[in-house]
């Protein structure tokens, strides 16, 4: 059953948006639209483990200032329902459902991690329907990740508020305290709250996001279809995915801005959350280079 | 003779702007004024060859909506009297000279190419004189630079209506398009234009850059002594100074952001001038991160 989304929610944030749901082939999918009704939407594709409400509404409520933004929890993530797939082909071609059943024709992407990886897979597949795409803390196909190392190390850190904390920021004063004030905004919806994620979600991710790494892709052959705009985004210490990945796809996309970050790690985008939305305004406003 | 600048400039641009003088220790720098008269001023720093007619007026122009802009002919060049030395050290000391005839306490620096050197130079010498620093199509000291092959090169090409188009920008019909478009930018100010330089500046200038390129700095030990924010730019396919450069630096620099534009030569800042200016703007805006 398609149900065609066609309320404007001009007003919302991603704390107070209602969660709508869109069903079609079996999978029943949770969202939330920002911003205004009309504009190219920005479709944001979650994080390893990440739910609706993992994002940073610092960044999503600022950037749908201007563009209808729409978070959603991919097939079995959050409250959607469906089988979380093992590989990121799979879940592009779930993600690509979602897009269609909301009835968008063209829209952009901001892929962070896992969801950059989509994003990159997306992109190859759908060239007219994806206009542009942000690539932020994420790795090329056959690129480098140590999700496993890191995250053995920040789950012993016991006496973390959250994983996130060592997960995303780095040790110094600044990113500590970016990453607490970025964990206290995440945690401001009470109510209608997402639904957090447990093995069923998180082992067949990690399973995708470890094997697309250990893909080889000599010479970027997925990078080097990418014909879109593309805005690339690291932290400068990212532990998970290093920033060599970031310099990586910029050299083999062909029309890419790499934007590297002082001082930050995985979660670099909500270290700087004013920063990282006028560089993502300045990259979606501005007219693509003529081929 | 110490000359105070007093006056506002807030409705000039490049090309209207009176150019002015100011003298001290024997040297009579030229220099033009633009933007509001409070503010932290930018002050230019211009590349091998280049005078104050040399920089794009979108850039330049539209950085002093809303703050001072500086620009000026360093000791010898242009219409400064005063030798130009062979060196990096020597330029940064006639530079700082000229700051503080101005009478400024604390500027920002924009050094592009050579100029990007005498920034970082005074950066580590003069560390409450300069606020931030901004450096594009630039090389730390040790770093890869191809100077007079890239020089020969253009000017082989003598159907090339100015050497910058090929220097400066790729062979894409895109960055050739923008090049043109910049070149004719900046030759709109026909009276009281700056004057081009000589052998007597080009000759010592490209010493100094080679030289700042040959001399080793293991560790970078210039750039782990710079402590000021800074933003480094590059283009894609900067054939004189690599965008590899860049990217060192980013990562020896203590507190940097780093920003590679696609499809660009070692002219970037002038191909993408509206994005180069919100970039620098929203560089020059954020509060430093907390050491």
């Amino acid at each position: 059953m398609r149900q065609l989304d066609t309320t404007s929610e001009g007003a919302a944030t991603i704390e107070t948006a209602p969660t709508r749901y869109v069903e079609g082939d079996g999978i029943r999918f949770a969202y939330r639209r920002l911003g205004p009704a009309t504009g190219t939407p920005l479709v944001l594709l979650q994080h390893f483990s990440g739910n609706i409400d993992a994002w940073d509404p610092a960044v999503v409520n600022a950037l749908a200032a201007d563009r209808p933004v729409i978070a959603f929890d991919n097939a079995g993530v959050g409250r959607s329902t469906g089988r979380t797939p093992d590989n990121v082909a799979a879940m592009a071609k779930d993600a690509v459902a979602f897009i269609r059943l909301l009835g968008l024709p063209e829209v952009d992407l901001l892929g962070f991690s896992l969801g950059g990886c989509i994003a990159q897979q997306i992109a190859t597949e759908h060239q007219r329907l994806v206009r542009k795409l942000i690539l932020v803390g994420t790795a090329p196909k056959g690129g480098e990740e140590h999700l496993l190392a890191v995250l053995q190390e920040a789950f012993s850190q016991t006496d973390a508020p959250d994983p996130r904390l060592p997960l995303f920021f780095t040790k110094s004063a600044a990113s500590r305290s970016s990453g607490l004030a970025f964990l206290k905004r995440a945690m401001v919806r009470k109510n209608d709250r997402d639904t957090d994620n447990g093995n069923a979600v998180t082992d067949p991710q990690a399973k995708a996001l470890i094997n697309w790494c250990a893909t080889p892709d000599p010479g970027h052959v997925m990078l080097r279809a990418i014909r879109q705009p593309a805005l690339v985004v690291s932290g400068s210490h990212d532990t998970m995915l290093p920033a060599n990945n970031a310099y990586a796809m910029f050299k083999a996309l062909s029309n890419a801005q790499l934007v590297l970050y002082p001082d930050s790690g995985h979660g670099a985008l909500f270290q700087y959350p004013e920063i990282f939305v006028s560089h993502v305004r300045t990259f979606l406003e501005s007219q693509p280079a003529a081929a």
